[in-house]
This record gives C-alpha cells, structure tokens and sequence, in this order.
C-alpha cells in the first residue's frame, strides 16, 4: 500500500487506517457524466443517501460534448411518428451482427428488452425528442430533427440481416446534443435528494474485508475520505486520454488525432477497480468517427485506400468507416467524388485534388499507377446499373462517377479520426463489477465507458450514451439496494 | 479465498494457511518448455536448489511440437557461413519495424543484443544447426536446412527498413525441428541439479505479505504444496487453448482452427499471476500461420479477397499473411496462380478451381463480376515489367499470369488457420512480473508465451522460441539471485 499523494496512488486504502470519514452516505457515484448522473437518480429514487463526486466544475462528461445520439428502438413514439417500423427482436439481430465480434449476448437483450421503457424514462426527465427524421447524415444533423440510420442499419450487411429502422434519437436542439441531454440528466438528479461534490477528483478506493466501503478524493486541495454504506458506483469515462492505457491495451488508438471525452478519460476509474481484482474485457476495441457526413451526397462518391482500391460501402455508419481506416487501412483512404457528387463537407473537408480523369487523378495523389482507374473503372461498369456487386453500396448512392473527378483527403494528416475506447470493466446487466473469477466484488459497481458495454468491437451513434444511460440506472439501483 | 479443488481455485492461498509445504526448494519453475527448460537451467546453474514442475508426462511444451525455429543474427556463423551479412543494428530496425504497432522497445533491444550470444549458449547444450540455407519458405524447409527468412525480411515494406538477412535459424533434423531443440534443451536441465517433477499441474500461487513463496499443484491425484525460498517462474504457455479468454481479449482468434500449442496454453498461467495484481499488455495480439509455402514457386500467384481484390504482397512472411487474413480479410482469401506457379503445396492444399480465363474464374468462385478479371488485368499490366507498384511483391516473383488460371481456396473452411496468442504477463527484461502500478511483485517471475515478449502484435518464425528460450534463461538468473 502506497500513501496517498505519492506518484502512483491508485492503490486501494485499508479502511481500517481511517479513523473517522469526512462524508458518509449510502452510495457514492463517481463522475457526473450520462453514466454517473443515471446512477445517482436511480440509487436516490431508491432511497439511498447518495453522494455525486465529480473531478470538475460542472456535469456533463464526455456526453455534454458529443454529438449526444441515444440508440432507441422497438418502436419508439418518435420512430413510429416517423412512420418506421421496428420492434426488440429487429434491434436485437442488428445489435448482434453489427456490435461484435464476440459482443454480450446478456447486455444486448437486456437493452433492446429495455429500450422502451428507458425512451419513457427519458421523456419524464424532460428530454426533448422532435419527432422528425434527417436522412443527410449518420450521425447529429444540422437541424433539429430527432431520429437518424446511426448505425448503417440501412446498408450491407445490416439491411439483410435485420428490418433497417433508424433508433439515432436527438435531443431537440442545432447539432450537437449532448449538453441539452446532460442538462435534463443533470437536473433530474437536483431534483432528486442526492448530494453533488464538484472539483472533487476519485483517487482510490477504500477496501475493509474484501468489500468496497468508500473512496478516498481530492477536493480543492486536500484529501477526503467518503464511505459509502450500500456501494461506489464507477462512472468515471474510458481511457481515450491515457496513452500508455492506449499502449498497452489498444495500440491503433494512440494515433487518434482528435480524441473524444474529457481529459477525465484517463481510465483511471478502471485502473482503481483492477487495484481491487477487477476484470476487464475488450480493451482493444474504440470506435473512430469520421465524419464525412452530412452532406450524404457524397457517399455517391467511392472510398479508397493508399492501393487505390476500396475496402468498404461508401453508406454504411460512419464511425465504421473511421474504425476500417484506423485499424485496418493505417489511417490512409480518400474519397473520390464527381462534380454531381461533391459538396464541401460540414467540417469543411474539401477536396484536395481535381483532375480530368482518374488516370491523372491517381498520379496527382500519388496512387499506384493504374489503380484508381481500375476501381474507377470497375464501379462505373457496374454503377451503369445502380448495382456495387463488390461491396454492396446500396443502389440509392450508386451511379457511374463522371469526370472530372476531385478527391477529398482523410488521412490522419488532413481529417480528424476521433476514437474514444469500448472497452472496460467485466460487469453484470446489474451493474455489478467482477472480479477476475467471475464473481461480484462486494460493494463496488460501474457503468459508462468505464465498464465493457454492449459494444465488442462494431459501433453504432448512440450505443455509448445508451448503454451508459440504461445500465447507469440499474447500477445505481443495484448499488441502493446493496448492503454489508 | 477458495478451498483447492471447488471449480474455480485460482486464487492465491495464503502461506499462512500451509502448515508444512511437501517440497522446498529456492526456484520452482512451472512448465517444461522453451522457457521453463532455459529457465530452470539458468536458476540451477546460478546455485540454485530448482525444482520443474509440468503438468504432462514429460518435457517439451508446444516448442516440441512446433517448427522450432528460433529467431538469431547479428551475424550467426550459420547466417556467415550461408553468406549473409548482418549486424545487431540491421536486426533492431527489423524488429522495431515488424513487431509493432508500439512494440517493447526494451525488450527487442536487449533481444538484438543478446543474440549472438543466446546462438553460442543453444550450441554449448548441443543444439545443431547445419551452415545451410533454404530459399523455398518462410518458414521450416523440408530438408535439414538451419537457415531461413522467416519474417519477410526480403519483402516489402522490411526491405526498405533494414538490410534483409534471414534470422530463422533452425535445429538440424527434417521438418519440425521443435522436438530435437527440446531434446537438447531438457536434456541440459538434466544435466545440472534441477529436480524435476512429471504431471504435477500448478493450479495456485501462494503469497506471503504479498512476496509469491510458492505453489499449489495436483500431482497424481492429490494436492501438493512447494515452497520456494526465491521465487516462481512461471513458464506455462499462452491462452490460444481458452475460449473464454479469447472471448475476453482475442475474439479474432476464437476462429482459428488449427491452434498451435498443447492443451497447457489455457491461460493459467496468466491467471494465476492477475489474481495476485500482475499487468498484461497486448491480449489482442495474435500469431496465425497459414502454411501457403514452401513451394515457394505459389507466390508468383496472387493473393485475393472476397472483394475480388489483392491485399497484401504475397512474397511476405506466410504468418503476417494469416494474421491480415483473420485479423481484417475475414478468413475468406484465395490464391490465384497459373499453370507456371502452380504447385500442391507441402500439405495438400491444391487448386479448387481452373478455369480458362480471370472471368470465368471469379465466376466459379463466385467473386464479385469482373472484380478478379479487374484484378489479373492490373497486376499483369505492371507484371510485364517485373513491377509490382501496388503491394510491392520483389520483382523476382513478379511476371504476368497466364490462363488457364487455377486457385486453392483458403478459407478458413478449407485451410488450416493456426494462431497461438502474442499477449500475457508484463514482465521486465529481467523477467520480473510487474503489478498494476508497474512495480515488480516480489518472488514472481515469468517468460515465453505466458508473457507479452518482443511482438505487439506483428512476428516472424522464431521470435517465439526465441524470446521465450532468451527471458527464459534472464528470468531464471533473475529468480535464483532474488531473497525475501
């Protein structure tokens, strides 16, 4: 055991060398993210005395700066009012093809089952869902519209797989919708008994008999020991702002050029639950966006890596578009559009190059020699026909791309690859943390990017504020209902 | 803690627990292969009492049923006597290049510079290797060759990197030569003090105010104590035998259908050690042989996708072709080859289909149309003149295909994918374990493939034994010379 403060402290401390705790409540909840304020609500709802630590100034998390999509379905008002139809068994087989390989078959069911109840639950908490659709993007649009395809459920594979219907749902506000969400998360937490601690930074756990009773924090300077009664309830992001995490675990990620979360994603949550046995799982997984879209126009354009060749269909999600490049094309692809087809994009990513023909093309940019025309060639003879039999692109963005032709740039030098980490603590559907046997361990429970969620490794927009939302909600109550 | 012998029994035992241990000794050593022979070695010529414990009938660990090729330069007499040229340095640039992404810096460096030194040391225990080199593979010739590129060191990108020199330095005997290394390597264990102890299966540790003193083992039906004064190497295998923990950390590997390793490399090992807070690095990584050579004749073929699409260059090393297949081709790859480059390879692997064009072909292997036509057309373009500008295969493989054109389906229905896992314990060069915080846990030692060695996640033939028979001997040495 280290003492607190010295360069490395994310040891456990023995409850048995605190004399006397500076708080002491039922359950302490720590960061105040879309995991962490769920949590809270649903352990005060529970009748637990619940304290909310919180590293920074204000809630919000990783959640108030992103896009802010939650992956809804099985007919949600909003999904209906747009005139599609969906149902749990649908959402499940999509979930099960396009969040593998490998995901948990237990946490997916678990919120497809309750992916209804969670829309209502959001509804009461004052989030506001316009019940529109946009379909000019995977991802936030630029109005106010409610319900997005986010996940490529309407492109190969996933369109034959399961019936596509669109579950992106957004809070009503211009782009992104994270702050609008946080702030009805966030108040309903107000409104509920529960205490909220702000610059107040988790550093360790506190351990008495193999169960954990507290934590042990920064708070404007100076140490402070909270014991918590019922449990702690981990909510404190992922590791996307730790680079030797990103090392040691997930080495494509150390390249990200535009990191997603709060520097608060420094996995130090998942590092003060391993100091306690906790296992981990699918540590190597992150998702990447890049962000193409809106506008959709141009994935008419086709997507080509540093062999001039293709390697995906061009209207599938986006982020699954960033986690082929990141992963798997070393981060060098371009897109290839048309005068018809090219508009700058909402980032202002433009093209870069433009030429008459593809031959000349693949020489300003440095391709291989005949082999942009070749896939140029190749897709036009089949786009004559509004058919890709190569990668599937949906006959909808297909036809033959007509010189001359530009080509927007996405390697890691010009766009931004923006990866945050799916990978994270073994936990139950509770939310109960495990150990390295398999087993709970006593008092301690986690939820958000903290944990291992419903992702494996394939991402859809909206499954990261979902899983962290719903499984918050029972980790929290889990953590109520806990006791020595 | 769990009493030994309930189903999950990993877990420490407390030493305090232990009335009396069966056996005492300064080092025990758990697994009899590559690493525990050179570790036990090592810790009994360093003046310690070592006991070996392995839980089958006799030495050998999956080195014995490997190709046992052993990854050595710097200028080998075998790579002088073949001649080649080569230096610590040039070796250093290969690995650093060909291991990562982000590989242990430390660990090749010590590696390169070891090298010359660790060939004298496998020579003076009688491990022959004939002054011979065989140019048909990439991995074990069919003669009795002690030399071969094993790591794509002549191809493409490697050959730009460092100046190629074959480091696969192998056992004299036909084949696998893993069994003749292993017969050596047990047999100089038995030459010095060590005692060693046949289907004793290690199934805990044991700790004392945190310093591992032992382990708990079942020998022969019943359970068995061992203290160790020094400290515990633990040298048993990897996890390729464990679908659970491929699940967890691996889920490309849970398809391989040809795992390479002996039922031993179900993780245990691993276990045992994070249940008493040691650190793994890179569980994702994994090696996948796809035994294409020798003849090496096929590579003037070329390797295709399911799209239709070459992805890799073929004159590479045969294991980062299986890895790029599992890891991002979805095991479904084929190789396309003419009457010329065609051949059975060394394991039956022959033509599916042959057909008198590109077209016809891709019809019968139902490709995409015109995807594979699209390909041949490009490839022998350039191939007229020996060039190969989109994968960069050496214009020594490198001339146009002729029809009729034939290709042997690799899929992972029809040809053997054979991973074994690259990630484990975080040690030090030493072969310390280290803990969550980095700090090494005391009387705990590990090498080979229960710990994360030289390779993130690239490898050549080789760098297994090799690392594994290297931090073997380090990690012995290390455990002898340690106290309480």
């Amino acid at each position: 055991m280290r003492a607190a403060g010295t360069e490395d402290s994310i040891d456990p401390c023995a409850g048995s060398d605190i004399a006397s705790f500076d708080v002491e409540c039922d359950v302490i909840v720590v960061g105040f993210g879309a995991a962490g304020s769920t949590a809270a609500h649903a352990a005060a709802e529970a009748g637990a005395d619940v304290t909310v630590i919180e590293r920074t100034g204000g809630p919000g998390g990783a959640a108030a700066l992103a896009e802010g999509i939650i992956y809804l379905g099985g007919g949600t008002p909003i999904q209906v009012a747009c005139g599609f139809e969906d149902s749990t068994e649908e959402m499940f087989k999509f979930m099960m093809a396009a969040c593998g390989p490998e995901p948990d078959e237990s946490k997916i069911s678990t919120y497809c089952d309750n992916s209804l109840e969670h829309f209502d639950w959001l509804v009461a908490r004052g989030v506001p869902f316009d019940p529109t659709f946009c379909a000019d993007t995977s991802m936030a649009p630029t109005g106010v519209e409610g319900l997005v395809y986010s996940g490529g459920e309407d492109a190969y594979p996933f369109d034959q797989i399961a019936r596509p219907a669109p579950r992106g749902h957004l809070a009503k506000t211009k782009r992104a919708t994270g702050w609008l969400l946080m702030e009805h998360l966030a108040g309903a937490v107000r409104d509920t008994s529960a205490t909220v601690s702000l610059d107040t930074h988790a550093e360790r756990l506190v351990v008495t008999d193999g169960r954990v009773v507290g934590v042990m924090a920064r708070s404007f300077g100076r140490t402070v020991s909270l014991r918590a009664r019922r449990g702690v309830v981990l909510t404190a992001g992922g590791f996307v702002f730790n680079d030797d995490m990103l090392a040691q675990y997930a080495p494509p990620l150390v390249r990200g050029n535009y990191k997603v979360g709060t520097e608060g994603d420094d996995g130090r949550g998942i590092q003060m639950a391993q100091r306690v046995g906790a296992a981990v799982r699918n540590m190597y997984a992150g998702e990447v966006s890049l962000p193409i879209t809106p506008p959709r126009n141009l994935i008419h354009g086709i997507l080509v890596n540093r062999h001039g060749q293709r390697f995906i269909n061009e209207d599938t999600y986006m982020g699954r578009v960033g986690q082929a490049a990141l992963y798997t094309q070393d981060a060098e692809i371009y897109l290839v559009v048309d005068e018809e087809s090219y508009e700058p994009n909402w980032m202002g990513l433009a093209a870069t190059w433009v030429c008459g023909s593809a031959g000349e093309l693949e020489g300003e940019m440095a391709l291989p020699p005949g082999s942009l025309e070749s896939t140029v060639a190749l897709y036009n003879r089949h786009a004559e026909d509004h058919e890709d039999p190569v990668f599937h692109k949906h006959p909808r963005w297909v036809r033959p791309l007509r010189p001359p032709l530009g080509a927007i740039d996405l390697r890691l030098s010009a766009a931004p690859y923006a990866p945050f980490t799916l990978g994270g603590l073994e936990t139950t559907v509770r939310g109960e943390v495990l150990d390295l046997g398999g087993d709970p361990i006593p008092g301690l429970f986690a939820a958000g990017r903290t944990t291992a969620g419903v992702c494996a490794q394939g991402y859809a927009s909206g499954l990261s504020i979902g899983d962290s939302t719903m499984f918050g909600r029972f980790a929290g109550a889990t953590a109520a209902g806990s006791s020595e």
